[in-house]
């Protein structure tokens, strides 16, 4: 199977020979070259890495419903809260994650992990939902699901034990939450975490916003634990706020652990922090970095829209970012970057000049957009998309329209 | 002449009579009205208040051009030199400008304030460019073009020349820039463009980038000639990034000044200040602020694509809004509070509710686009619009596509 006509990451017109899912060979375009007829045609566009979400509630978003007012309390706890007294106003869990799902895949996102809330009030339904979506989309996407305690694991009953069934049906990932501000029992709220972890030999992702020093202080703790527990390569923070946002001396510290005990980040591009994750220093220093889009039109905020193409344009907006290199290193972050968090076996990021993805050997994991260059593609975010997991066709824009 | 089936900021489905270009009644949509023919069909669609562009460069743009990678060096002054290497590669500056404009008007913005860089490289050939667009859309948009000394009014010889001249042949504005930091006399500097304001009976809009303190001693430099020489109401600053990222008494300190001598505020929804502007409370105080796209796509950033509800989502985003009133207001500033700058006899916004711009006896300057909502048509963008300046249809997206 040929795909032809493409620039992979805007070098010169190619056609790619595709075998068992696989990119076989990378030719120079010859609109002479023979095929057995299944070839997609690319006319041109680029061919790109697709994305890698690693952080998202499947289980929460109302994208595609008639849109909400937002009612939501300030705070973690007021959020979780404003979801847990409306969401059963909403269609099944399974058919929101299923809908959702589809829209993301179809704007080129083939990896998922997405968080699935295990708390006293939903038990395991939205995992369950997650798990449906996760069923439905097989054959597109290869999504990870973590059981996540949104709403803490100490101050309502029976959530440890929630999370433990999950674990053992289908979750392949233990969350946590900001152990301090939440539970107000980092110690307690680790051992859980990470006794989970050992018990289903499950990795460990932890959301964490708490800000400045105490952030330092959950992340210190995460640490201990990781190299006590020998989970190096297993753990993955999620948001760490702090990073960049404490003295320098500090936030080298940080990035050299998590460079020795191969930590990994996900960031969702938030904006208004005065600094953002530090992203080209912890490439160049080994650390696995994803991107995510979190929430999306749900109770806690009616951002998001299941495009990461749009999330990889607020990835280097919030960034700052003007060099075309360090734009195209956001679109290689929100692909492969994410791609090594789910698969550490995966060759990981260690420049900002990597442009991995879409050379011979690598899996037919690829979007198919427009652009002059990979930077004018981050900008533009143009919907003509064609969307290919290991080498099949699994979304065409243009047909959709 | 009607436009049936519209929704005035989310509100109930109507039919908007105009007359003479203003909006004479508003009731309830009847599917039966009778019209004259001439009717604009809305299909349900939001009617709101058109945009309104401050802050814009048109004359540096390259959108619709072969996409170039970024080679500028940090820096205002590296920046600009970057772009007086190249932007004679370019097409003419009218034809630029006139596309990009046309593309602005495309997508809802009908009032523009663009500056136009004189300096001794260009002379007056970027205002000239500047001056054929705002001729070629007369009847689509109203444009006010600034005189904007880019890379200062001391540095190089006969600029202050040039921007009389250009105020005589058409610039509505007196621009300067970073009075501290580029021409480093900032008595100078102010003296220089105060003096052309009072020749030309012409207000004044500076650029401030610069940081903290130093911000703050330029402004309050600005504040004291605005005093002294009556120029109440007629000052606009740019970006003024200190504001909010210096101590809260200094903050609370300036906004009171702003609302005591009208200084007016154009903001460009940066990304990473640790605090975006303080939006709600400088319009609670009273503070005209409006929004701009700023450079498009030129050789200082890739950024920006001459559309201002992207621009609203981006207000939106970087001050972390997620109350549909506050997003709401976004519009509101994105619309009615920059015409309010451009033309100060407007009704200005006073409170976060304040929804100007769709009752009777307003102008019927109006963007009709998809939307649940307002806050839902600025998170989703959508591309189905149609654009009236006084009542009349100046594009409609879906003809183009
Ligand atoms: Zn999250
Ligand atoms: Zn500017």
């Amino acid at each position: 199977m040929l795909i032809r006509n493409v620039r992979p990451w805007g070098g010169d017109a190619s056609d790619l020979q595709i075998l068992d899912g696989r990119i076989a060979a990378v030719m120079p375009h010859d609109p002479a070259r023979a095929d057995d007829g299944s070839s997609v045609d690319g006319r041109g566009r680029l061919a790109m890495p697709s994305f890698s979400d690693v952080h998202c509630h499947l289980d929460s978003n109302r994208v595609g419903l008639p849109f909400r007012p937002h009612t939501g309390r300030p705070g973690v706890w007021g959020l979780t809260m404003n979801d847990r007294e409306h969401w059963r106003e909403d269609p099944p869990v399974a058919e929101r994650t299923t809908a959702l799902l589809g829209r993301m895949i179809e704007r080129g996102t083939t990896r998922v992990r997405s968080y699935a809330q295990i708390d006293a009030d939903s038990g395991l339904e939205r995992f369950e939902g997650v798990l449906a979506a996760k069923e439905a989309h097989k054959d597109r996407a290869e999504v990870e699901i973590m059981a996540f305690p949104q709403a803490g694991l100490l101050l309502e009953k029976g959530v440890p034990e929630l999370m433990d069934q999950a674990l053992a049906s289908g979750a392949a990932v233990v969350g946590g939450i900001d152990p301090c501000t939440l539970d107000k029992d980092p110690v307690k709220h680790l051992d859980i975490v990470f006794g989970l972890a050992e018990k289903h030999q499950a990795p460990v992702d932890i959301h964490l916003h708490e800000p400045g020093h105490l952030g330092v202080f959950s992340t210190d703790l995460i640490l201990e634990r990781t190299r006590a527990l020998g989970m190096q390569g297993k753990v993955t923070l999620s948001h760490a706020y702090e990073l960049g946002n404490v003295d320098e001396a500090t936030t080298r510290r940080l990035i050299e652990e998590f460079a020795d005990l191969d930590i990994s980040m996900a960031t969702i591009a938030p904006a208004q922090q005065m600094h953002a994750l530090p992203l080209a220093e912890l490439t160049r220093a080994g650390v696995r970095v994803g991107l995510g889009e979190d929430g999306q039109r749900d109770y806690w905020s009616p951002y998001g829209n299941g495009d990461m193409l749009d999330r990889t344009w607020q990835l280097a907006f919030t960034n700052r970012y003007r060099p075309d290199e360090l734009i195209e290193h956001c679109w290689a972050v929100a692909s492969r970057g994410g791609a090594a968090i789910l698969d550490p076996s995966l060759e990981r990021l260690t420049s900002t000049a990597d442009r991995p993805g879409v050379s011979v050997g690598d899996a037919a994991d690829l979007v198919l957009v427009d652009g002059d260059t990979v930077a004018a593609a981050v900008m533009d975010r143009g919907t003509d998309r064609t969307v290919l997991r290991a080498g099949r066709v699994v979304a065409d824009q243009l047909q959709l329209v």
